[in-house]
């Protein structure tokens, strides 16, 4: 039933996992034999845990390099770490080991309570109509969920009262930064930490200016295509390419337990726009949608663990006209769905009306507000437009709103954003919404590539990022034009993952730069493995170093096929540097005092400097 | 012999061209008939000439757009005019007709006399060594060259005395914008228009910061791979895409015969380093590099025709210690032939000390100089250093010597650099090269991502094209991996006119957004076909919407595969705008005065909003 879509199908969902794994190596506390590992493991690839406080163990990459030729011999580099959102790997019908449930329990304000029944309308109407069995439930789906027994149970909660969890701990050892920042951030609204306590299968991560850029990936079945296991594979795919967070945006067949499959195999948060699956309760009318259904739905997804909802609570009436002369009106799903509502009833949205009673059900279990922007643009034309700023002023009182009640909040952003205008949208975003994080779609700097969007909107989120923007929603090659297959969900990725360290060397972070210095001199040196390794994406540039040079020796060549063996800039320079230090000197003193002798000595070592790549 | 890369082989290199096309339509000026278009036609995306001054025919694709449904009946839609570097198509062996030829004689400054004689050392040594009969030389290049009969000859020479020449005039019709601010631009120097007298095939364009970005493709043959057809196909699938000029780095055999069937094929401007050749005589030895061996490939290159030529004259030998503790050194091939011959005589080089005669030749053929950065940042640890910096100021002093004799200049720049250093590396070359034109190479804002180099560098590129840089050297996906082949070749160049036209929008160039605005309406309107033909990529998009929705019906469908027919948010804000047309009233007015009846109006046209696509 399961296909499996990583390197190693027998490694990704087999044995142990690591948390319990009695066969790690004890010589390197935390590592885990490379086997086992479903992100593109090789030889000198291998997932290692280091330790955190509170008995964590937070998850990397170890990326092992071989030695640098030094004048006096070999010279070691020190291993690369590399942030890690794979998760331990798991067994989809089994899921994936409750890592937080103890910290959860430890803190003794939740408990446990007969959850609400689930029905068949909970999986849609495609469900409901179609013939046959119902799909395949969840094998735990019988979990009783976790509430709390009290006040908010929020991370931010617990922050402003000085806290730190093993949740901040956690998220402090993967950023490379004080836990105390962490907590302070959250504290302050500027970071959130999304963790539902019934998702406790989650690996801890922070979504704020302050720390590296996060990436989410959309993913989720349509009324025209995909199944259960599809959507699973395309989880495990997108955080096997680096996803922070994953929305599942299903609206077809089998919601409710597709989502099921998603969350208790998803080592990352996962988003919802719960107004999605509410429409298909009531067979795709908007207008039939009611604060009941709504709020039940809420419920519904709460218990199952979502960890941030996405809640267009600032579309209002007033604000809905202002579209009317766009060049492309409302494109937000959820966004069109609050307008026919708005319209039909000529009122605000319960969403709107109901917030803070909104707040208390997500207080109690910790999950996240996103605040939707259901009028964003949709195209260069509308950027930064009325009703854009409007809807944003909105979330910006609603982000207090939901501050005093303790509930976490980030702030969605567009779309479609000529580059002149991106810096503008993130200023006023940080100043009407206090800070809140900004959490944007790209956005795509042109309208006109159909076919390329994971390319012109990974130039505005590369952008909107170095402005301070925490976390880029991806976008894939198909968008506009269909829906994302697992190569569409790759290239998102990667596209997004060269946006989100792009402004991360852009911002400073700490340690950032680390992983493009162990490349480059890599590359300097010829390391053509330890290049690979270092990659992004490790198999497609072997693959395309091999498609010109594939023989086995070329790997260890010291000459690439773009100048062949016999001439080569990177040798020259490394001969500039060898000649320096071969006359234990350094080059600048020998060329500043003009030794014309010099210029001869480097003549006579010219043989060296073309040497043939055997002789090295 | 040829192997045609086009959509439609035989009408590529079929029929006359353009120019002499006794079939054009006479009722439509300047059209052609579809089938004889290169690039990218179908039904409704043609070449067509839009008539300029001086006769000049300026090519365009103009997109035929169908009508747009208005309550009142069809409204018409203008067609669009895209900006077409592909040339009217040429039949390899005959070569593209000579459009600037009666231009140039017109002027009466040129004379033709007898060239230098071509020897088999200017294939480069490895058609030297190899066994058996030389390449096909290519037909005409038995053509007698032209010089200078006094006196420069180039486009600066003419816009400093005030001219505006036949060149200039094609590019404001290109450009849309007014002759004179092209004849201002380039006579301030803060413009080219790179125009060999030797290269009349050549359809003028113009490289400056007040003008649409530009992008250059980099192709050519080297030792290990690649032969003359599929260089010239390469030529012909670069400009069919996209590109602006195209640079031949050939370094491998038949470097002579490659260049000339590639000069004689192409429709925009060549680019070249001539050193690279000047290495491969002298068998790829540095130090063995002579003035009288550069002087006469220069003048073998410009009687060819090349339009621009990469000098790297600011390599100064007091310079290269300062790249000694880099972490990757020299990595600009041409900078380290040239760093290597100054260590090796412990003195300027040749190129530095007999700038003047350079200058002296490019002036008689109007050949411009793109200052090489042979020092320019290999990794994001090196960018905006002391060494790139100081090569910079130097080429700001040339690029004033090259302007006394009438040269037309340009500025080669980096390379990597993270996003927060683009704007200061900008800033800088402006200021110390007087605002001569700035040619950069990405630049990459990530080392991470080999594979993925053509976006790790769109980013950079659209982000230093929006600053002011006037033309980007294209990145395909095997940049530090590999030599490019044809879909490398289509992925770098669309990144890049992605990148472009991102530039185009942040610089607010005229008309830029309305190819944007056509493409966005399309898609708000769901004429697919219409959006399909707008995209920069027209079969890409359309076979990616095939995917999800093959049949013929779903092209003009009122939905998406994203939401299916039943729910979509586009059709939702049509909807909300037809209501307000249908009131005969503004929407924003129907709102605020608050009539509750509207609402249930609204509500009872609902069936209306979820009409399915057939009764549409």
């Amino acid at each position: 039933m399961w296909v499996v879509v990583g390197d190693s199908p027998r490694a990704q969902f087999e044995g142990t996992t690591a948390m319990t794994d009695s066969t790690t190596d004890p010589a390197r506390p935390g590592s885990v034999p490379p086997e086992r590992t479903p992100q593109l493991s090789s030889h000198n690839r291998t997932k290692v845990y280091v330790a955190g406080a509170d008995g964590a163990r937070v998850p990397f990459i170890e990326v092992s390099l071989s030695d640098s030729p030094g004048r006096n011999g070999a010279e070691p580099n020190r291993p690369v770490h590399l942030y890690d959102t794979s998760g331990p790997g798991s067994v989809p019908t089994e899921g994936l080991p409750m890592l937080r449930r103890p910290w959860i329990d430890a803190r003794g304000d939740v408990e446990e309570y007969e959850g609400r029944p689930v029905n068949r309308r909970d999986d849609g109407r495609a469900a409901v109509r179609r013939a046959g069995p119902a799909p395949e439930t969840f094998p735990l789906s019988d979990r009783r969920p976790l509430r709390s027994s009290g006040g908010p149970v929020s991370q931010l909660r617990y922050a402003r009262a000085g806290e730190i969890t093993p949740e901040m701990s956690f998220v402090a050892v993967r950023e490379g930064v004080p836990a105390e920042l962490v907590r302070d951030e959250i504290a302050a609204g500027r970071a959130i930490l999304p963790a539902n306590v019934n998702h406790p299968e989650s690996e801890p991560m922070v979504i704020g200016g302050r720390f590296l850029v996060k990436v989410n990936a959309n993913i989720g079945n349509s009324a025209v295509s995909s199944s259960i296991e599809e959507e699973v594979q395309k989880l495990t795919w997108a955080t096997r390419w680096g996803a922070d967070t994953v929305m599942d945006l299903s609206t077809g067949p089998d919601i409710h337990t597709t989502r099921e499959w998603i969350l208790r195999n998803s080592p990352v948060p996962i988003g919802t726009v719960p107004i999605y699956q509410a429409l298909e309760k009531v067979d795709g009318t908007p207008e039939e949608l009611t604060w009941d259904l709504y709020r039940d739905t809420l419920l519904e997804q709460a218990e199952q663990g979502v960890d941030y909802f996405t809640i267009h609570a600032g579309v209002l009436l007033r604000y809905v006209p202002m579209t009317a002369r766009r060049m492309t009106g409302i494109v937000s799903r959820g966004g069109s769905i609050m307008a026919a509502w708005c319209l039909a009833h000529h009122t605000e949205s319960f969403i709107y009306t109901r917030f803070e009673e909104i707040c208390e059900i997500m207080a109690a279990y910790d999950v996240a507000f996103s605040l939707g922007d259901g009028l964003r643009p949709g195209s260069i034309a509308d950027a930064n437009d009325d009703a854009q700023f409007a809807e944003l002023h909105t979330l910006g009182e609603l982000t207090e709103v939901a501050w005093r009640h303790d509930v976490q909040v980030m702030i969605e952003g567009p779309g479609h954003v000529p580059l002149h205008k991106i810096a503008e949208n993130v200023a006023v975003q940080k100043e009407v919404c206090h800070d809140a994080p900004f959490y944007t779609l790209g956005p795509l700097t042109v309208d006109v590539a159909p076919g390329y969007d994971h390319i012109t909107s990974a130039i505005g989120a590369a952008v909107i990022g170095m402005h301070g923007t925490a976390m880029l929603c991806y976008v894939t090659p198909k968008e506009h034009l269909g829906l994302p297959n697992l190569d569409d969900v790759k290239q998102g990725m990667i596209a997004y993952k060269i946006a989100a360290h792009a402004a991360d060397l852009a911002k400073g972070h700490p340690g950032a730069q680390t992983w493009d210095d162990a490349l480059s001199k890599a590359r300097f040196e010829f390391r053509w493995e330890d290049q690979f390794n270092l990659a992004m994406d490790p198999g497609t540039a072997r693959a395309y170093h091999d498609e010109t040079l594939p023989a086995e020796p070329a790997k260890t060549a010291h000459f690439c096929s773009m100048c062949g063996p016999k001439f080569c800039s990177m040798r020259i320079s490394q001969d500039v540097r060898d000649y320096a230090e071969s006359k234990g000197m350094d080059l600048a003193a020998a060329v500043e005092i003009g030794l014309k002798e010099k210029a001869v000595e480097f003549r006579e070592t010219g043989s060296k400097v073309y040497r043939e790549p055997s002789t090295t």
